[in-house]
């Protein structure tokens, strides 16, 4: 059974599609009296107004953290970083001040620069990472469903208050999503792997063919099995600089064991060694093929 | 216009999924009267035979190579190989010698092949490679419309006959597919980059995640953006076996190019270099979005 709280007022920085799809889902259940966003452009505000997805907004940080239960960091990695520097000390010692979480795609960073700032970690800072995403960005793009089966990493460390845990367990629940806690670095290390590193791979590439001599040939041939593995190159590009600089440590342990295997694949490649190939490929197509059937048992 | 010449007797060497479908095809649009296949696994040959696919069906290859006037290699790349060496001593000097094609995703390897096993390319030997195919294999899953507006590169060499290259690109034309004309070479280059080089990233990237010691966790947080990349990774071991010694040549080639571009941006990374970053990333996503604009006005 979910613990439903009442909550009267949630506080979004940054209404984007994360922002303004967490505030649509919760407003939906109910789980908040008043939906007011914070932020820089105006325009965005006012268009979360006029599509009904906030009640209120306001340019003003400190009225922002006076009127906010719960604050959310809906921004970028690399900002909600530097929003944290300036929220943290504002609310230290206040015993009214609200639980406040993020969406950022790396958790160690704002930790670090929480622990960094406030000298150690504040107990009603939440981190959380909502594994959900969309082609399209922009408070425009929100969608009150946009997280109901996917999974939602809620990163408790120690110093967290329990009961500013369980609130932003609870609110993450109520969008529909399946809330799981991992540790910090642990949740960094999962996702330099199987995000991350992705990336990285799919940008490096695209741009390696794109600079090539033959590269109109290139595209012009290529396939279907090309646009899947290419897709993910065209994500926002300043999302993935942050992510990059954020989640440097795993993301370089990551592209260091892969630089491996290839080298170790090259080399099998340059002596023909038929066998080793042959290994190799049929280990990694069971691998795959038993993460699709596990995907497969699960929507999103 | 299409010049479609009537032919008697079409003999598909190895009846899987590429010859099956072109046997389809074929018979759909009356481009011969007569479907033979020859194999050795009659088991395969019966379902043909069932399945309307074919005509008759040999299990003697001097049989097939008598009866032929299109002889079509649709056997793995490496057994085509193995193929050529047996069939071109057989026709070598005879008048009444059929065209010979093959559908390898290699085509320097063949050509080698040819001119090492008869001296110089026969005449009448004419590569080809339609760029198509299916997560499924087998005459079972064999398609009529698997080549309908999907490209055909066919890679006429000096020595071959005109008249032969024509009625290879009259039966490829026939498919609906649509047939270009490439240097063997380049064909080898470009495939290798668009196609062997991104299967030879998604196995190592499976394979060096599986073999983590915290598989279990990456694969089980693994969403979307990871099983598009990785679908690849699915693809028949043996097929990618065969490809990588096949086209080895510019497969190393490509890889080493890649490594040099990956060391670039892992350096980036490493000196939190964000303006390198986001300039990598951004030529990176122009890139793959013009690709994706660019396949978006063709069907496959």
């Amino acid at each position: 059974m979910l613990n439903i709280q009442r909550v009267e007022n949630i506080v979004i920085l940054g209404l984007g599609l994360i922002g303004g799809s967490l505030a649509r889902a919760l407003r939906t259940k109910g789980f908040a009296k008043n939906f007011i966003a914070y932020g820089h452009r105006e325009q965005s505000l006012e268009r979360g107004l006029e599509l009904g997805v906030i009640d209120e907004y306001t340019l003003d940080l400190d009225e922002a953290i006076d009127r906010a239960d719960i604050l959310v960091i809906a921004t970028p990695t690399l900002i909600a970083s530097d929003m944290l520097k300036k929220i943290l000390p504002r609310v230290k010692g206040c015993s009214h001040s609200p639980v406040i979480t993020d969406v950022a795609s790396v958790k160690g960073s704002l930790r670090d620069t929480a622990i960094n700032t406030n000298g150690t970690m504040p107990g009603k800072l939440v981190l959380a990472h909502p594994i959900a995403g969309s082609e399209n960005s922009g408070v425009d793009a929100s969608d009150e469903s946009l997280f109901v089966d996917h999974r939602v990493i809620v990163t408790p460390v120690e110093g967290n208050d329990s009961s500013a845990v369980a609130l932003v367990r609870d609110m993450w629940r109520s969008t529909g999503a399946q809330v799981l806690d991992m540790d910090v670095d642990e949740h960094d290390a999962v996702l330099a792997a199987t995000s991350h590193l992705p990336h990285i791979l799919a940008y490096t590439l695209v741009d390696t063919l794109a600079q090539s001599n033959a590269s109109e040939d290139i595209f012009r041939f290529a396939a279907g099995g090309f646009r899947d593995f290419t897709r993910i190159a065209s994500s926002d590009p300043v999302m993935w600089r942050d992510i990059s600089i954020a989640n440097k440590s795993a993301l370089l342990d990551t592209i260091d064991v892969f630089n491996e295997h290839l080298a170790a694949l090259r080399q099998a490649i340059a002596a023909g060694d038929a066998t080793g190939l042959l290994e190799t490929f049929t280990r990694a197509k069971a691998a795959r093929d038993s993460f699709s059937a596990m995907l497969g048992t699960r929507t999103k």
